[in-house]
């Protein structure tokens, strides 16, 4: 959906404080580096008593300096299949989803939890980016505004 | 997006009266058939004198009747490259996009206007079938949920 775009596209925000195309995958990036694979091997290995890392929203600002979006992609394609194929090797049986883990902030959370937030995450940024890209259009499009609810 | 995906996925709402990823899929293939090129062709051959047919909004209730979402997407793929190709046949210059047709509800629109709205229509539904699909994680997040804004 991103590859090859022109840069006007990718880099589009709504506005001072909003997140980019690129800055979101970025942060994808860094949510496959230290979210999801490795809190689920704290869970596995520790339980709650050992709280994951506080996730750091901001980190992609660093990380992604210098380079292209479609190097962002491939990183991110590469250990997205990474980590989808270790969690394939866990084999996870269904009494272990309820193993629980502790959050930072929000506590108490099972394996299940996590999994189910790891694919909600993914369509809430892929809503994002088509929101984000769709509302570049708001001018363009002239009275069909009023039937496209994404310009509202 | 959408291949392969398990029933309840594709055929999930947000309630009575909205439309599951498949329904929109329908809705695609009616616009591809009806409303994007045919209204293109209309504005190049008559101008704003003979307005738009309606769309039918519904009309995907009738004509996806017995079809598999793997048939829909098929279908879907298939005129939406035929469409990009008939596009790119036209060849249209820059005082083309503004050449004018008659919308039958919003009136008078351009060309420009037209190909922005497929464009916008696009990352619309996009973001649509994203949200209608997150949403059905709502419970299973737990308390995650607090930190997703698709889930509000």
């Amino acid at each position: 959906m991103l590859r090859g775009l022109p840069e006007q596209w990718i880099t589009a925000t709504e506005g001072p404080g909003t997140w980019s195309p690129y800055v979101v995958i970025g942060h994808l990036i860094h949510g496959e580096k230290t979210d999801w694979v490795p809190r689920l091997m704290i869970i596995l290995d520790h339980g709650p008593d050992h709280p994951f890392e506080p996730f750091d929203r901001k980190a992609q600002f660093r990380d992604s300096q210098g380079k292209s979006m479609s190097e962002l992609l491939d990183e991110f394609s590469q250990r997205r299949a990474d980590n989808l194929e270790r969690l394939r090797t866990f084999d996870l049986q269904p009494a272990q989803l309820e193993l629980t883990g502790t959050h930072p902030a929000l506590g108490r959370v099972t394996l299940r939890q996590l999994l189910a937030t790891w694919t909600a995450s993914d369509l809430g940024h892929i809503l994002q980016v088509s929101r984000v890209m769709a509302k570049r259009y708001k001018d363009d499009v002239g009275p069909w505004a009023q039937y496209l609810s994404v310009m509202r």
